[in-house]
């Protein structure tokens, strides 16, 4: 057994996801309509893929896995490449339908990104591995719901706020492909995932310890 | 035993569905509501009929079970037909509600039509088969969900965007009788989604033999 | 064991249901929250009461669930006394905070809410019994969230529209008892719920039966 | 096994219940969206912590609870300590991002706060207790949609238009310390949480008994 349909599976369903978060984010008065379709999106991309891959079409998600023992190391690196891969290609065809010259927004102050973004990829990595790494729920039916739906609150309590929204290192790059994200405030963005993602690990290890 | 029963699901499922999309889609200024409306309505119609016929309610979704061996290749036909059935008295009540003298909208290009009816419709298969036809997922509570939540992202995502948001043949003939689309948008429409329900087809098996 | 936790349930769910009924129709420019609270409180009280009483707050489901075995015979006048009781407090409660003097609509044609009760009642009667009666999917988590959405999408697709999207006789006489619905189109929407309870459960019988 | 993973869940949990609840309902032009992110949150946070300490995030569940036998009583201070805790933090993050100088509103009436809060904050914790406490639904998957969708439906039916909608003591300590809520009001909203909880746990005793 390889792993390249854990791979293609990962790589499908971060296309998808960055291809939505480009074409909901450039609808015009978008209201509501980009929280529920992203949040949407994840949960119906987690429920089709979790059970092959986990599921998780966001770099953040794969290390804090790796962290917490939930992914096996040796599937880190080409877990991301698949999700960065598909990122781009999502990018691309989105600038094929609505083509953006300049940078939308480059307005958020450093900090707010990166508190923001720390925050709620805290808990987008703590909700997953809350309802998808501990024995004793295995199986149970409302993992995707969960996930799912902490990026849309993630994305109408902080998202276009105090920060982009992004959650996801793969859903900046494609922000900043898209250019709907400046160079600075992306690599503020990724810097601010990554720390949430270690930060839901060790977390998640204290709590199962101390439980 | 004979299929009848599923037969009367088929048709009234796509009944339903039919006539929501067409009630919603003309309310004045219906922002979020027809997404939601149609997701909903089709989540709902897998729940109550998933068990009994599979709860396709779109030629697409069966010719990819059929492609897939989650459906037994002699009931294709009619459950086509049981599904294209119900879209045309859904649209013909509906013109009773709402009669509508000239079309709606024509105004798509046609290479954008075929490629966001085939992403979607790729993704509703996808979504399908990955929810209901894999051994070890069997008996999950989230399959309607999860189906019936791609359709409400494909409608914000692309639908009325770049394409009507049919993503199943049999909604495209309800659209096309109640003056909605146009005669060649609804043919490229049609065709988009059966190519989608191939490709996905294809990704399924794909995936499940490399995991 | 008698059975006054079962009516106690169905009184408190029917009572909270139609006071939010009342409040959120009343709201000034309420767009989609009327649909959505309605739904999801359906949904939230069937989750909470579904496995003492069945969770119905609707004489017509209450009929459909008698006609169909799902409920002891004996228990249908209690049943419907408790959740007639309960909207006629919830109504009073409401008009507590909110007296409206004079009725608010009575301008839809009684055909069409003959024809848009009949068929969401139907469609709730035909959800319920499809995720409650069949021995099959006994235990599933779904359910609640299938019977409330229906209601969510039928008063989407045909609640303000065409009728006054009760899709319920205990909601109907809340509706009248708050003056936001007049006495002869609460008669025609109680008698079309009826038949739509009627209807969906010699549907379930033939589904039953040929599958 | 000591308890400190449980306070730690409760403490995050009720940290970021309060910041969303900060931030949604000071956006300009909000509409849906308190209601909805409100809801969402409490319900992913109730799936990702249920199992471990029940996910109340509220002191008149944890008291509702207590009373029912469903959380030992010697927990109950620590988790009302780690509740507020998490609540006052939350508030001094989101008074970072957005100083409010003044009290928002101080304009309900303290009889309608009272009778608003209580309905739904006995409607929260009866159906905390019907979804987790019951033997025979152990196990289920709605329970976190059930929880969290009581919230987004008392937020559209009641908060906002006769009372803050907070439903939760340790929420009305944060909107306080926001300025959001003013002293008199945010007594009579706690005073009316704690009541809601009795009675709640009066109303589960009763159906347990009786069915």
């Amino acid at each position: 057994m390889n792993n390249f349909g854990k791979y293609f599976v990962e790589f499908i369903g971060t296309f998808f996801l960055v291809f939505t978060v480009g074409m909901v984010m450039l609808l015009p008065g978008n209201g509501v309509i980009p929280a529920i379709a992203i949040g949407f999106m994840l949960m119906v991309l987690v429920y089709a893929g979790g059970f092959v891959s986990g599921g998780h079409y966001n770099p953040a998600v794969s290390i804090a896995a790796a962290l917490s023992g939930a992914l096996e190391g040796n599937l880190l690196i080409p877990y991301i490449l698949s999700q960065v891969f598909g990122a781009i290609l999502a990018s691309l065809l989105m600038m094929y339908f609505c083509d953006i010259p300049e940078v939308v927004t480059c307005a958020f102050s450093a900090s707010n990104i990166f508190i923001g973004e720390l925050l709620f990829t805290f808990a987008l990595c703590y909700v997953v591995l809350a309802t998808t790494a501990y024995e004793k729920i295995k199986g149970n039916s409302y993992y995707g719901l969960a996930i799912g739906s902490t990026v849309t609150v993630g994305t109408f309590a902080v998202g276009g706020v105090i920060c982009y929204g992004a959650f996801n290192p793969a859903v900046a790059i494609g922000l900043f492909n898209m250019h709907i994200s400046c160079m600075g405030l992306t690599m503020t963005t990724i810097f601010a995932n990554l720390a949430g993602a270690v930060l839901a690990a060790y977390a998640y290890s204290y709590i199962k310890e101390e439980s």
